[in-house]
């Protein structure tokens, strides 16, 4: 059977974590996980309610660009968080944000064209692009930049930029001033910005700006899947330049038809749950203090500012030169599911390793003992 | 704003019929949806319960390929149907059929590869390929091969091949030595080949067979939106050879990492729900059975014959040059909303309409009767 080329891309090397994890629970043994990025949480009680309200009409095709409610729902969630005035019409409810990314790199590049993004960053942008026939450029981060681009970074040959904020796996946050000089710099390169906000609202202290607080010239990328718990749910969204509403709603009416109708039902009553939203954010901040408190004693002690998401990205430089033999070891010592570097930077992979904490605070402490264990006789 | 040639694709013309259709019921009309290609029934009762009894407990993402339980109900499917023996690894869980399309035409063709399909056929095949970077090549199918493409009309300098039976908008269907016939001349001339099975299980007699009954060393695909009622679930799936699993296993995992998995719930107990998706059927086949009866007697003579899906496709050159113009009359004037066949062939398209008769037998009846006023006075 023919295969592509651009068919060919990298597996998430999590999943086969993750499948080691699973083959050691059926087992028996119980398993700490600290690999996943999601909330161990369901979606919010009031989009669960309103979706199983909802269950007795047809829950056909939606317009393509979502439910016209949801849209301005959003557009709202824009004024409350950044004091933005959004239009709805630039809201387009998408099939996750890994759907918002095939809609972005469809309606902004052609086959052969080159897309910057910082490294450490989110494995499945180089692997999105490949699949479409892009080239990533990878951008080496410092850890004295927090592992961001810095305007300067920017390579002068990509048509593309992809920033993240905050990073995966990083969990630092651009400040408004640098989404401003990036912003600025890619412009006079010529480049198309897309912003990966994915994690907005889970910040600790140091806030969160949108990229749309300094340009209208960018996609904005976020989902329903980590702030609101609704991973599985497939229903993220993209802010687009007013220019590209009608290119965009084509694509997707081809490429999607609607994004997932009882998904987009209970999204949008999950705009209405912040309080369980902050809820769960309260528990992930338990989590940050206890990893920060702990890891750095136990023998991590080179991590990256975590401002937001869920992650710690840890340099083990002093520990390993092979990020995949020490994630194993970890699992199968101490039973301690965690990522290996490799997935966010081809190039110094080997040596980090990105600790999650988005499940429960037993879990995280009992993670933490197992870890401290392992540590003190290795 | 820079955008990408590739994204400049055709929208679907059905949609600004919709949107008429819309705008006229906004102002009090009642207006008879022949225009829709979905099914105006909910998801089986049984698929709804299961899902309201999963609500509790978190949704996060499932494997990239899906639910272990769902895959495995789907090659039951094919011994059922087909007769087959399916192992369930080659069953992929796809975010509806257009995702499938999707990870289809990554995983097997590079940017300028030329992709062959009947014309009339779906639209988006068209317009997918475009955005990725791929050249759709049409075959002007004859009314005397029942809209379907013959081996000998297959292009000798394509890469892949897309077969759908029964067609959208013709709703004829392949015979199983059809199947047999072009799947050898295309692996002749070394084309890939989809098969688009999406309207399996609504037949009216003629029976169906699947691409994999005859070779496999195809992709099929297919879904729950028609036959199980579940248009707005996104949810489908594809049958791989086994060479190209973990090819597409890596594609998912990156593109949408998981199909939504709520809609996956309600799949698997769809799958029991066959008394359902069987009386839906009946309905078809009798709304069916009042177009045959009666379209050609309004002066609709010209059809192909109808023995799946649930559409009938006219030649209507004999009354129009526009079949654009010709819809929007009828929307005007019956307030009946049918879809220009411009939207299914470029070329013919504009002495051709589609009827789908996926609506209930009231409103199938009552639009037949305004087609019929409409047209004595015409």
């Amino acid at each position: 059977m023919r295969q592509s080329r651009r068919g060919q891309v990298d597996p998430f090397i999590v999943m086969d974590v993750m499948e080691a994890a699973r083959k050691a629970e059926a087992q028996g043994r119980r398993i700490i996980h600290m690999e996943v990025g999601q909330p161990s949480t369901p979606a919010p009680m009031g989009a669960r309610r309103a979706l199983a309200a909802s269950l007795d009409r047809p829950l056909g095709y939606t317009v393509a660009l979502g439910l016209p409610e949801l849209r301005q729902s959003i557009a709202q969630l824009y004024r409350r968080w950044y004091g933005l005035d959004l239009d709805p019409q630039r809201v387009v409810i998408t099939p996750g944000s890994s759907g918002a990314f095939i809609l972005a790199f469809s309606a902004l590049f052609d086959a052969g064209e080159r897309v910057a993004l910082g490294e450490p960053g989110y494995p499945s942008y180089r692997q999105i692009l490949r699949a479409m026939s892009l080239q990533p450029v990878g951008i080496q981060t410092r850890a004295e930049d927090r592992y961001q681009p810095r305007p300067q970074d920017l390579p002068t040959d990509a048509q593309g930029l992809i920033l993240a904020s905050p990073g995966n796996p990083s969990g630092t946050v651009l400040r408004r001033e640098e989404l401003a000089g990036l912003t600025a710099r890619a412009a006079e390169l010529g480049m198309s910005v897309i912003s990966d906000e994915i994690y907005h609202g889970l910040d600790y202290g140091a806030g969160f700006h949108s990229a749309l607080e300094v340009s209208d010239d960018v996609f904005v990328i976020n989902s329903f899947s980590k702030y609101f718990s609704m991973t599985g749910w497939r229903v993220g969204w993209m802010v687009v330049p007013e220019s590209m509403i009608r290119t965009v709603e084509r694509i997707a009416q081809n490429m999607f038809i609607c994004p997932p109708h009882a998904s987009q039902v209970a999204a949008l009553a999950a705009m209405d749950c912040v309080d369980e939203a902050e809820a769960n954010l309260a528990v992930y901040a338990a989590n940050r203090q206890l990893m920060l408190d702990r890891l750095p004693r136990i023998g991590f002690s080179r991590i990256a500012p975590p401002e937001g998401a869920f992650y710690i990205y840890a340099d083990v430089s002093d520990l390993t030169e092979n990020s995949l033999n020490f994630a194993a070891e970890i699992l199968e010592k101490a039973g301690v599911a965690v990522t290996p570097g490799l997935d966010f930077d081809p190039r110094r992979g080997a040596r980090t390793l990105r600790f999650s904490y988005a499940a429960g605070t037993a879990e995280i402490t009992e993670g933490l003992d197992r870890l401290a264990a392992f540590m003190a006789v290795r």
